[in-house]
Order: structure tokens, then C-alpha cells, then sequence
């Protein structure tokens, strides 16, 4: 069960006007389970990335680094799920080639314009004639919007489709924003990926979009951890089709900032749902630190409280445990902490300052909070005027079962 | 049940001359149980530690810091369980002085020759006449030297003793070296803390037992790892009293290297004994990791792998499940990661190289080798001459069920 993860419905999610998509069944490792998704974009669509920084990187990861630098416009994202084809050698990147030479020739496009992407069962080879079935099916359907259908072919272990869209109104011009993402779930028997999709029909500059990505992967996926496992496949990519009528030539477009805001916070909701349906998963989680003298030292100090497990395990125990908190905090590796000056809230509760439990804090006051399915910890450093958010869950039984399951 | 550790018999632990140790029961936390340790050393006796670093450290490893800096030479030790005294502020900071000051009086010697160590629940502040009381006891009874007593009383939620000890002969003279231990287990409501107390008869300079503890430190209660959580009470000290008849005057002596390489092993087994004893623990696991450029990056590789939830959920399942291993290894953090020039090997199974499965690998293999209690991932990363290791064990619904336990 995700925690407050409202299911997505097909007519909340706005088609984009430059982007046909098409789903297919492949029966690459269960048969029957839609596991191909092709994304065919508008001629003159930018598209950026971020990609895993894994140094096990997978080989579909490797094929989009190398397209995306080519002089080669991007056209086309071809998904597949059940294998990731990483840690599979020369083979390995051969496939993910050969998959991009082929939705180059059915959809006349340079394979050079394909960006593969994997997800699932590492260290196996892609099965390549079902996945060039696959993808042939999948090109045979593309025309379609059904971004929930979309969001239900990347799939792996998640429990439920996590897609996203905003519709706006900008000088007069309606924009639209749509994406679909997939979670940390664990495919057995390996570590899956999380994977995350967003397009709009707004027009921009490649590098626009690109300083567009990287800022909104920071405040979203970048942002998130289930277990501070970070995955071969992790990809997050957007597309900008142009197609719609709505143009920024640069960030200093006055309705830029607004566009932003709107990008982020949809990225923001993709990779908040991941969360929510991480593996076992009872609580969301937010560890907001503010006051940092840095974003970098904010960021350090979130994790450690989110990487915690003592943490995790009492937040599944609904134990207002501070203890655990203020200790990853002095842990986190912050230079210089003044313990004392620092204060720590479970949602409107002031739990410690000055070095220790806060005067005011009743036991009680903690367990009203730590009862509740979301809760925000919020660490005030008092040190400078930086922060940042990290997004969490908490640590539960079930985690163990589905990471221990064996692989059948 | 701890993993293959033998229980420590009281027959084998030799009592180190110099060396008294007084055991007694204040009640701190449960009426009747061993809670308070005293540790009397010889005069002209060398003391050296090391401590947590984390910044929220608890009042006593300030007062052991501040009194090891001092002028006067350390000639007690004085431990409680079932209070951390951490997170307790000013009044922390004064109970942890009042302490020392007490037993400065009762053994007749300066306050600043005593360090305090505390263990147990944190944010709460010692009941201060109980221990005073207890301190008393201990002090009455001193002069046994019991080691085995004396590992039971500094026990928190340890399921048994930790000790050791050892004997051997050096130029003719015979050298004794006894430790005890205690573990990173969970003192409901909050983390415990890993404490080590080494002492041998052999005389040194206080520099050289200083550079030798260090070197022990990083050998073994630094390479081990539970959880990932560094406690606030983090101690290990280590006494040299020169009351046996074998003297080292520096690193040069032509015996120190025997003597030292026999110190670091006790230090290992005692390391090692709070893993195998740890919260769920079904499995020792050693990183090995060889061929590194420096020991740092040998390090981060062995705890990338050690603290994944991914890679300990799986070892707990007995599923050789190379993926996380590789993918672990992948995000540590190392440079320029030649993954294609990596092997990992599980006991004698070579398992990867080339970037993914080794050809000649087997499941049949793997299960055998996971199937044990005691396993080495061995991974050798072909860029250096450094190597580490690093002892951790599984994550099982054990150490979810003892973390989330709510506090009684």
C-alpha cells in the first residue's frame, strides 16, 4: 500500500502536443505484462538528461550519454522492463545499439535519435528478438496520448502507475507539462531503477532545458532515497517539443520563473511517488534542513538522517525517537556543528535544542506526530540561509521480506 | 544468537598485573543487573583512546578528551551502562565532572586521572546518587580481576560477554594483553554504543601506545559496521601499565612488531565479536577489498557494500545476488572505476569480471557459499597495492523487530 498515493486517473493526464506513444507486451520476463514503451517526439524537439553517476552503469545508460552528445536531434525513448542490461559487457552495449538501430530504421529516424532505456534483472542479456518485437508492436500502436497506459509499461515492482500533468495559461498561451515515473522497487533479483519521463509542448534551447533538468532532478529525484542504494539504470530525461505555442528563448523570459516552478513541482510529484511506494513503505517522510551554510552541507545533513536505518526503524515504530535524529546529525560530517545552536521539529513539535531535548516536548506531543502516515523533520542548523529537502520512508518488515525474497 | 562466537571462558582471560577491576550493581536502568565497571591502573600506567566523532558526542568522551589533554596521568576508569549521559547538555557535562570527582576522592587520586564512559539511553541525565552509590560498591570490591565479571557488567543489550585475551613471550619475558568489549546493539529506547577496553603489563611511552591504538582502531572497531550509525559514546582505550617486566622504548624495538601485530588481533576478535553479536545478525560478513591505489578508497568500497540494505537484505536470504554487490561497489565513490578490470569473488567462487558474471560461475556455487554463516566477499579492484577490510553482518527482520521495538 503507498503511503497517501492518490492513483493516477487518465483524464487528469494532458496529452502533449509533438509526443505519440506506444505500448507494447513483449513477454521479455513475464508474458502478458505490457514492458515496452516507445515515445515518438516532434521533429525540433530538445531533449536533456540526467543519468545515474553508478559506475556500473548500464549499458542502455552509456548509448544515451553518447547520443545525447552527438550532433544528432533526439526523437525517439524506447523502454523496456524485465531486463536491464547492465553489467553485460561488449554484448551488453551491442543491444542496447542494435534496439536504436532498429526503431531508427521503422520510425526514419537516425538511430543515433534513440535513447534506450532499461530496466529490471541485471547481470542477463536483453532477449533480443522479443524485444525487437516488441518494439515493432509498440510502433505499430504510436499515435496514442494514454500517458496512464505509458506509465503502467515501466512498471517493475511498483505497486501502482505514478504519472503526473499540469495544464497553464502563460501570456495567454496554454502549456502543458506531462511525465510518468518508476520506482525503486526491487525486481527480483536485483536492484530495478528509477526511471522518470517528462514532456512538455512548451519550445526552449537545449541548454535551457538542460539547466532545466539537472535543477529540477536536484530538487526531486535527486532528493529521494529508499535505501541510499543508488541503481545501474537511474535515468530522468524531458523533452520540450516546441510544438505547442508557448517559446522561451532564455531564463530571463519574465514567465520563465513561473514555467519553472511548475516544471519542478511535477518533477517533485514523480519522485515523491516513488517514495511513497518504496518497498514497505508505511510513512512518507520529509527531512527538511534549513539554516545550512551551504545546499551541499543541507543535503549531507538530510541524508543522514534518511539513510539511517535506527531512524527508519522508529519512524516504522511510530517511537518519537530523537535521539537517533540528533545523533545522524552529528554524524553527517558537518564541520564545525554547534550542537547547541541547532534545533530539530517533528512537524509543528519543537523537539531539541540547546544540545537536548527541548524543555517544552511532551512525549505525547512526539507520539501525536509520529502517529500520523506524513511527517516532516525539520533540522534547524543556524549556521546560514541555505537548505534543502530530502524525501524518505521509513524502515519496515516488509522491506526485509521483499529484499530477501529469493529469487524464484 | 550471536554468529560463531564462542562464549568467552573466565579461565582464559589472564589478569593483566596493574590492573584492578571492581564490578557492581546500581540499578541505573534494571534493579539487580551488573551496571557499573571501575578499572584501577598502576601508577606510571600509560593511557590512549580514541572516540566518536560524532559532534553530538556525549559529556563523558568530553571529559575523557579534556582529561587525557590534561597534565595528569590516567589511573581510572569508570564505566555505567543503562544512561549514555548524552545529549544531557550543562548538567551532562557537570554529572560527568561529579563522577570523576567522587572516585578521584574514593581511589585517592586527582579527578583528572579518572575517564568516565557512559552507555545506554540517551537524552536522559544520570541519576547521579545511584551512581555515586554504585561507584562506592565498586571501589570496595576492587582489586579482582575478573575479566569476565567485568564484561558482563559494561553488557547492554549484548546477548553475551565480549573478552579476550592473550599470552605469549617476548626476550624471555611473558606479556599478557585482556580486553572486553561491548556492542552495537540498541539500548531501548535509543543507540548504544561500542565501547573497548584493552590493557596489557608491557611498559611503553605514551606516544607509541597512542600511534598503536590508532593503528588497532582502524583495524577493527573502525572496520566494523552494524548499521551505518555512529553512536555518541563511541570509546576505545587501551592501557599500557609497565608493571610486567617487558618495556618498549619505540616502534623500533625489534619485538614491537610481534607485540603490536598481537595487540591489533585482540582488537579484531573484540571488533569483531560486537558483529557477530549484532542486532539480527545471522551472518559474519568480511569485505576484503585488495588492489586499491590508497586505503581510504579500499575503505569506501567496503563500506559501500557493507552498509547497502540491498547486499545485507540478500546475504540475510543466503541469495548470492552479485548485482547489488556490483552495483554497490559501483557507487562508492572510487574515481575513474575501471568496472571491466574488477573481480569479486564470494569465499574461493569467483563470481565477476569483465564488467559483469564470470563465465565460469555457477548458482550452485554461490548458494554454497552463501548458505554459510561466516562468508568473505573478496573484491579486487586491479588499481593499487592498498587493501582493508571490513566486517559487517546481514539485515534481518530481527534487527527491524529489536529497532522498532516501542520503548517499554
Amino acid at each position: 500500500m503507498p503511503v497517501l498515493l492518490p492513483m493516477p486517473q487518465a483524464g487528469d493526464l494532458h496529452p502533449v502536443a509533438g509526443v505519440d506513444l506506444g505500448v507494447a507486451s513483449a513477454g521479455i520476463r513475464k508474458a502478458g505484462r505490457k514492458d515496452i514503451l516507445v515515445v515518438r517526439l516532434a521533429p525540433d524537439t530538445q531533449v536533456a538528461g540526467v543519468f545515474t553517476r553508478n559506475a556500473f552503469c548500464a549499458a542502455p545508460v552509456h548509448v544515451c550519454r553518447e547520443h545525447l552528445a552527438s550532433a544528432s536531434a533526439i526523437r525517439v525513448w524506447a523502454v523496456n522492463t524485465g531486463c536491464a542490461n547492465a553489467g553485460t559487457g561488449v554484448l551488453g552495449l551491442e543491444n542496447a545499439r542494435r534496439s536504436c538501430e532498429f526503431l531508427g530504421q521503422a520510425l526514419h529516424v537516425d538511430s543515433a535519435a534513440v535513447l534506450p532505456f532499461s530496466t529490471g534483472v541485471i547481470l542477463e542479456h536483453l532477449p533480443i528478438d522479443k524485444l525487437m518485437a516488441g518494439f515493432e508492436q509498440a510502433c505499430s500502436v504510436l499515435g496514442q496520448s494514454d500517458w496512464l497506459d505509458a506509465a503502467q509499461a515501466i512498471m517493475t515492482t511498483d505497486t501502482q502507475p505514478k504519472a503526473g500533468s499540469t495544464r497553464f495559461v502563460v501570456r495567454g498561451q496554454t502549456v502543458t507539462i506531462t511525465g510518468i515515473s518508476k520506482g525503486a522497487g526491487m525486481i527480483r533479483p536485483n536492484m530495478a531503477t528509477m526511471l522518470g519521463f517528462v514532456a512538455t509542448d512548451a519550445g526552449m534551447p537545449r541548454d535551457l532545458l538542460q539547466q532545466l533538468v539537472r535543477e529540477a532532478a536536484d530538487a526531486s529525484f535527486n532528493a529521494i532515497t529508499i535505501d541510499g542504494d543508488t541503481s545501474t539504470n537511474d535515468s530522468f530525461v524531458a523533452a520540450a517539443t516546441g510544438v505547442g505555442t508557448l517559446r522561451f528563448a532564455s531564463a530571463d523570459d519574465p514567465d520563465w520563473p513561473a514555467f519553472r516552478q511548475a516544471f519542478i513541482s511535477l518533477c517533485r510529484q514523480l519522485a515523491q511517488a516513488i517514495v511513497r511506494d518504496g518497498e514497505g513503505a508505511t510513512k512518507f517522510i520529509t527531512i527538511a534542513v534549513k539554516g545550512a551554510r551551504d545546499v551541499a552541507e543541507a543535503r549531507a545533513v538530510g541524508y543522514a538522517i534518511a539513510h539511517s536505518p535506527l531512524v527508519k526503524t522508529a519512524f516504522f515504530a511510530s517511537d518519537p525517537n530523537l535521539g537517533r535524529i540528533l545523533a545522524a546529525i552529528g554524524y553527517s560530517g558537518v564541520p564545525d556543528l554547534d550542537v547547541a545552536a541547532l534545533r530539530v521539529l517533528l512537524n509543528d513539535v519543537l523537539v531539541a535544542e540547546h544540545g537536548g531535548r527541548a524543555a517544552s516536548y511532551t512525549e505525547s506531543d512526539g507520539q501525536r506526530v509520529m502517529a500520523q502516515q506524513e511527517i516532516v523533520v525539520t533540522v534547524e542548523l543556524a549556521r546560514g540561509n541555505h537548505q534543502a529537502e530530502i524525501y524518505t520512508c521509513d524502515l519496515s518488515h516488509d522491506y526485509v521480506s521483499i529484499n530477501a525474497d529469493y529469487r524464484s
